[in-house]
């Protein structure tokens, strides 16, 4: 048996979820008229307190579409240095929206309101105007580290302020909610737009939300078209995550309790020299002396896999697939690993 | 009952299409590793000749790809001024590619060898260079007229003369080539790219091909990376097309004699005053005396829906969830119609 | 002697006009100190009656700059086929602003308000938003016809009630205007942009100046600075603008007379079969059994230099350095071509 | 009397550089026909033994293109946080080029060849394809820090072996040059392109050069076509470009020692705690209990401009306009300010 570690992006649907898919009643989305999408968009919508969603394909795709909506060209984005919007969304940030970016740093892949309020540019013709900020949480390459309210609020009134946007990537904001025990409404209240995926934790196989105003929705619809993100009987796809927000929100707090139970694992290890503070799903692991190719292929040969994710560091992510079992037999391997 | 004949679009998954996607083995297709996407991707490469092949959630999507592979910034596109690519994807030649265009007349939405070459760019500091002619085949806006080989093979030399890439948008070619009887592999071998599309007359609820050569679907996969149409478990939806490459491909020639006899009965109608000639399964009428928005009506009010396609034009379209029941039926709807 | 009629943008300034640009004060523009230039920028808002004007080093940056200021990505701009903003400018339109074009046609290179309503795009998210109309005047294509201040209020009517901007590429409005006799001010109170050039009609060495509001011109300085088109001790040039303006613009009529002049001896050859009509400085002659490249090598045989302007048409422009005595030389010189 | 050390740009042309500006032979240069100009950019190849030239209104404009040239949509730039083609050119990296960029830190705004090489991105579908790595000499932001030939060949060593294109920003190259001794002809051989300002050190009121080969400075003028960078009669200012190239390069180490000079000065203000190493003829002060605003009203108070370069940092630079005696004075109206 392999032991999937890469991503909670592997999972396959649970036998409830196949069953909501195939039953759902579809249309053609491109009408309006797939009754599944319209619902879980409005699910979606209502449970943030918001207007309007959007289904998409893809958190890159409404992670895109939110910057797109939030600047124009020869504007600037703040963001962390290791945002998944800057890192990994292929320079979506500069060939999708022809936007700059302002790259902060700070700990866990965390900013401070303080950092973004000296981080707006002055009105100066050399430089681009800023016009948003985008937070991720939780934070994938800070370990899985969460934002509170309590941070989100000052950044908020900065962006107020200086009349800026304020976008979330909440690829797993609900892993960051079930932990918290924070409500969804009080985080829509912060944001212009967020982003949430289904097909991580939550365990979907396809699909994210982006949630915002019904002017914001209307124009991200026309930039889905132009990229090609509009489907026909989207339905079938879109059933799986009405029934993961109904299922599967809860049950994230249980990856986390294995998470934690993996990074101290882990940190027996002679060669593993820190294992960044788990906050939720997401075991970052720095090592000394062997490189992760070479841990790599070590978990390799016990049929485990986890991701490279620096010159340093392997990352391991727990998930709906990753039960006790698995962990009590991730633990087995691992004593065979020297 | 309603009739609706707006688009093939709107036809969903028959039992045998619902089974297959059901029981299809899925995996992450953005780690390259679901089954069911790979062999669709294979499976349609190998039908064409081509080196490979790319699934993407829509036609749009593979069509904006392909032109930004054919392109630069600054460079110009050569087309149809009837083109779908030019008319309904949003701009996006403009906004995804930064790319020109040169629209050319000719009848029924088709253009000539002679029309291109003379379209070409000169090498002027005035001009963006033209790197890329793209064809439709079915023509939508030609009332679903069809390129034939023959057509096809003096703009290629015309494309190769002039090293120009040469793309088709395929959303309709298998009807064309159902009716022409001609190979797929015939096609493959004229062009540098071509976009398929699995939910317009193949039934599918979602998806479209790209097809090229290895080294154009790997820079592919870069750009619907970064518009975000990876998607994770496709297979559901992969396994779809399979079915349909399998069993709908064929009966496409059925639709277009059902076209051809609606398009009869259309000409019955005394404001009707021109049918299209009915080359595949597009029927578009001309009006004489009745504005479209009250030809639609008179539809509407016996459960038939079609679409306003110009301002003195309807378009209607058959496809799989359109048998000789619906037709009787329409024709005996249409009589109550003054 | 040669006689040059390819473009009036080959004149060279003359005693006067060097006098002003050496003796000009100077300061670096862009820290906005330039006394020679701030007091260009003002004369010619002032003498337009709008808020405030950039100097920039082509018409083609001011026309491209106002182009970015009234679109968006992914939003249309309307204008004529011929219209030198779309076929002159390397294809900035779609490069520059990711916009795409709606062309329309129209006698002499003139658009109604008619034809500019019918291409508004519907709002549908398969069209990019119509947000901008760009006029020509004179229209170059269009061999130099004017538009009246009667044909132009009709379409910012429809401007104004669809919410469009106006942009006028005024590369030869002076032309216009000395014509018509209408004013400068009421054609400024028409469009919310105005590009004019100095280095036409006006014999200008370099320049063009961009027209607007306040705000507009502001976010106009951010858009020259990232394509690079400020100039630092620019004073130097700016002084040939301000002569231009003072002593330049009421003898164009002189130009349009000898061009009408041209225009009936270049219809005495025998094959040239039809001369548009000659509203100002620019003479298109239509050959018949001739191609332009044997008119033009014949010219060139007798030192005269004109371009060609299509398949069958060649173009001569009148300008500050021909004057009578050119005219009668010219007049002898075409005795020669048979 | 005014002292202006905001910028090398401020400078006037002298008489000598007048006389040669105004004296000029002009003529379209759009037609390739201005034999200064001309003569000019042949001038400037040879000296770098470089294939061809193209003279642009700014340095801004020579360094956008030169992004253009090597990169393509949805590519990266390598380059240090602190350099001018980021920081200070209105984000055009990203709204020209629709690139990202890869931001190294380094000492005295310099990088390193292993810096280089650990940056360049690795072929996956996440991140956009590494194209081009681009340097500045002098680096404004590093105090007008020199690069050395042989801190700039390992780094085009990485380029080659990573099939990367490499682009100098010589903004103030000849004051490099002229420091180092090294040969102009020598940096040619490490770059595919370099861009030269006429307009800083060089002390000509307009203009920059782009360098580089036959194809790229063909491609060049396409890209300053549709930014509107091409200027008609524009000789005259190219005369002053051959001028300062015969008369003003050597005389820059005139500038360097009285930027030595100034900087002591300044270290005796009991409030600047540290003056940046003074390479050539930048001089950057930190401050301490001070604000840069404060410091620079102090100044003003003085007749004396300079600018501020950060939070504590405040830019002092020397030029043709600031000799012997301006050093002086300079330094007796700095005993005024306590």
């Amino acid at each position: 048996m392999i032991i999937d570690l890469r991503s909670d992006t592997v999972t396959k649907p649970t036998a409830g979820m196949k069953e909501a898919m195939f039953s759902a009643p579809v249309g053609d989305d491109v009408f309006g008229e797939d009754p599944t999408v319209n619902a879980l968009e409005e699910k979606a919508a209502k449970l943030f307190g918001m207007e309007a969603a959007l289904y998409c394909p893809s958190g890159t795709m409404t992670n895109q579409i939110a910057i797109r909506l939030h600047t124009r060209i020869q504007t600037e984005v703040i963001c962390h240095k290791y945002s998944h919007v800057y890192l990994y969304e292929g320079g979506g940030i500069m060939s999708n929206s022809l936007s700059s970016v302002k790259l902060l740093e700070g700990n866990l892949g965390k900013m401070t309101a303080d950092q973004v309020k000296a981080a707006i540019n002055p009105d100066d013709v050399h430089a681009p105007e800023t016009t948003l900020v985008s937070l991720e949480n939780t934070m994938n390459k800070g370990g899985g580290s969460i934002y509170t309210l309590d941070e989100v609020k000052p950044i908020k009134e900065v962006c107020k302020a200086n009349g800026l946007k304020l976008h979330l990537d909440g690829a797993r904001l609900f892993n960051a909610l079930a932990e918290s025990g924070e409500s969804p409404a009080n985080w829509g209240a912060q944001f212009d737009t967020i982003s949430i995926c289904l097909s991580k934790g939550l365990g979907c196989p396809v699909g994210s939300l982006l949630l915002g105003s019904k002017a914001d929705i209307k124009r991200a619809r026309k930039v889905r078209k132009v990229w090609g993100g509009g489907m026909r009987q989207a339905g079938f796809l879109a059933a799986a995550g009405i029934y993961a927000l109904d299922h599967h929100t809860q049950r994230l707090t249980e990856d986390h309790a294995r998470a934690r139970a993996l990074g101290e694992m882990l940190l027996k290890l002679s060669f593993v020299s820190e294992v960044f503070p788990v906050a939720t799903n997401i075991v970052i692991a720095r090592l000394d002396r062997v490189s992760p190719e070479d841990f790599m292929k070590k978990l390799a040969d016990q049929n485990v896999k986890a991701v490279k994710f620096g010159p340093d560091l392997v990352r391991f992510v727990t998930h709906l697939d990753f039960g006790d079992d698995q962990l009590e037999e991730f633990g087995k391997r691992l004593i065979s690993i020297k």
